[in-house]
This record gives structure tokens, sequence and C-alpha cells, in this order.
């Protein structure tokens, strides 16, 4: 009787990676290269088999460990469709429904922004939201395919309308917070809740980050799994 | 539909406080006491009302949230009975059941070892073991009350006896470890698996270890919930 999401962190790029444990079988959400055996090392104590590893999006701060995770445990890697991450043997679409377990699905959400091919998966009433929505957040739109007027339309009519309750899963947070609602984040997040589409615009569009770290070495390598071309 | 423990951690002394969220109310498990504002934000993004304030035990390397938290959230606050931690307006003993939102339980099972008093809590499958048992490890029995001997017998017969797929949360680890299952550690935990009594007695009065940093500071405040005398 497991079926929750195991929160996992990695410090160096802040990067969360959720294990979705379900009776017989797990599923990885954004795994990072680094944790590779801490991953493994997870599901064998939970005695779980690997069925999918998920990305979210092609990540631009961290290199995914998807390839070796397939190589080491015959796991299917999944992938979204618009992101070019061609060796994934599941391409997925809007609308798409993951199955594993006897019998647990995993919708997949298209909420374009961040990248132009990210999406959000939900599971059992907890949404996986990638760099999409953070907590009081959102991920940067100014590289990768990237634009905040596709960020704002995706959060407000994708996952702003989902019921309050549903528990909001982030792939990053850089002050200590875990987890979030819908219902909180529609009411409160001080980029999205109450900004119109052409504040949010002029908002992202001036926030002069500078490029991540690891984005040249990153994105080629996700691209392909994180394996070596 | 929530009814999933949320795990945080504080990377100080490397504990895990855990929130059990259920539908509208909430308990806290082993908060530290510089982390109050961030446990406090999780309740309110999740919007679950604080029912309970749990100590697993006395703690030795950090001071509670507990007697703040029913302070500022009108919580009751819940300790083992033979901790000395009299403020508790709820002293636990074996077989209790505390009860809250609608009509979940949490089960108390005393299990003397790491201190006299230590208890662990069950809750939907769901193990909080404190410093009972850790992550292929346990807590060190050598001040406080500690008992080698207590602890083993703690741990095999009242531990070990759970479903092999009970999920175990300790309230430590070290390495980087969130979670394990009671079939995993029976079979695979280096102290405790396959160890006699005798020669885990052993093994844990020769550990040599020195006392925790803030024991002497901690033991005290954690005796008035965490509150100034």
């Amino acid at each position: 009787m497991n079926f929750l999401p195991i929160q996992l962190f990695d410090s160096e790029s802040s990067t969360y990676t959720y294990i979705l444990a379900a009776d017989g079988e797990a599923v990885l959400i954004d795994p990072v290269d680094k944790h590779c055996e801490r991953d493994l090392a997870h599901l064998e104590r939970l005695g779980l088999r690997l069925a999918y590893v998920l990305e979210t999006h092609n990540h631009a701060d961290h290199v995914t460990s998807a390839g070796r995770l397939r190589q080491l445990t015959g796991a299917k890697t999944a992938a979204p469709s618009g992101c070019g991450i061609a060796p994934a043997e599941v391409q997925l679409n809007h609308g798409d429904v993951l199955r594993f377990d006897a019998s647990e699905e995993i919708h997949v959400i298209h909420t374009p922004g961040h990248t132009a091919g990210s999406v959000c998966y939900l599971w059992r009433g907890n949404l996986f939201s990638g760099d999409t929505l953070l907590i009081d957040g959102c991920g940067r739109t100014d590289f990768q395919s990237g634009s905040a007027e596709a960020l704002y339309h995706s959060v407000t009519e994708r996952l702003f309308t989902l019921p309050e309750p549903t528990m909001l899963w982030p792939a990053h947070d850089y002050k200590g917070r875990s987890v979030s609602t819908i219902g909180w984040e529609k009411r409160n997040n001080s980029r999205l809740s109450s900004r119109s589409l052409e504040d949010f615009v002029q908002l992202m569009n001036n926030l002069n980050l500078p490029p991540p770290r690891l984005m040249d070495v990153a994105v080629p390598a996700n691209r392909n799994l994180g394996l070596p071309h």
C-alpha cells in the first residue's frame, strides 16, 4: 500500500527528482545523473521495479540519468514529443495516458512556456510541474524556445483549472520549499496569481538572468538521455 | 485526496521532519525550531489545520518547535509518556491510537533503546521510526537512558514483525537516503538484520561516539517543548 510520490533533492542544481511508488512498480521523473546509484538504491529498498523514466522537458541545468537507468534496469524512457529527445522510445503528447503497475495512470499535460515542449504529469492528484509552475514562481522563458506568453496560457488555462487541492511538486526550489497546491498558487503565486498577460510578459522579458551554467553541456546531453553521443 | 507523508530536512542536524497530510488536518512529527516558519508555510499552502505536534523522543541533537507551534496554531502537543516532556498535554503509551482529521489513526509503538521512552508512529503503512531504526542503521544507545539490549528487542520484536512493505521514514539520515521498508531492513540492515543480541550489544557498546554537540542545550529545552523555562 504505497502509492506515494517520494521527493529527492539534488543540492547542486536544486532539482527535485520524484519516485512515483505504486505497489510493485515505480516511475522516476527527472532523475539527475550523479544520483543514479541513490535512486536505484531507493527502488531496491522499496522493492519496486522501474517501469518508466520520464522527463518533463530538456533540462538546461543538469544532465539526466534516464539513458543509464534504462541500460541498468530495462525501464522504458518517455519524453515530451516536442523536446527533441529522439532516443526516448515513448514520445508523449498532450492528453496521453501512461500506464504502469496494475492500473496506475499518469496524465500528460502539454504546458509550453519554459520550453516549447515542456509537459506536466498528473498522478493521483499530484501534479509534477517541471519548470512550468514553481512554488510562488515559475520557470524562466528566455532561452530554448521559451515563451512568456505561452507559459501564461499554460499555467492559467491548463494548471490553475485543476482541482484546488491538487498537490504541486515542482522540479526545483531554491528556498527549502517542498510542495504546494494549485489552490494556493492560484491565489498567491507572486508571478501569476493576479497579473495580466501583458504584465507577466513584461516581467518575464526583463528578468535579465545569466544563462544556466551547464546549459551548453546539459541540453545536448539530455537530447541523448544523458548518454555519450 | 492527500493522505501523504511529506518529508522535510534540516541539513544542520540531518533531521527529517514529517507532515502527515490528510484531507483537512495535518500532524507534524519531530519539527525543528529553526524551521518553524517553513513548516507553517507548508501547512498554509496545503490548506491544512495542524491538529497535533508529535515527538518520537527527547532529542539530543536539535531543539523542537513543538511549543511554539502550539502557541501559534492551537495544535495539541503529544509526546511519549516515558520521555519526561511534562508540558505535552497528550502523554502517549504503547498501543495508544491518536485520531485526527475525519478518521485518521496514528498507532503508538513503544520502542525503548535509543532512549527508554522512545516511540515509533504508524500511519497508513508508514512507520515514523525516530532514532530507533534508521536506514541501514539504528540510533545510538550510549546516553540518555539508552540500552542496546532494549533497542534490539524493540526492533526485532516490534518493528521487524510489521508487514514487509511498511515504509520506513527515519528521523535522520546522513547519506542522502530518504526512505526504506521494513522488509529491506529485516534482510539488509547492517546492524540488525543478522546479528545475535550479544553481538549487537557488543557492537553498540563499543562505538565510542562523541556526545552530540547540542545535547546539554537540547535535552532540557526539549523537556519543555523547546520553550524558554
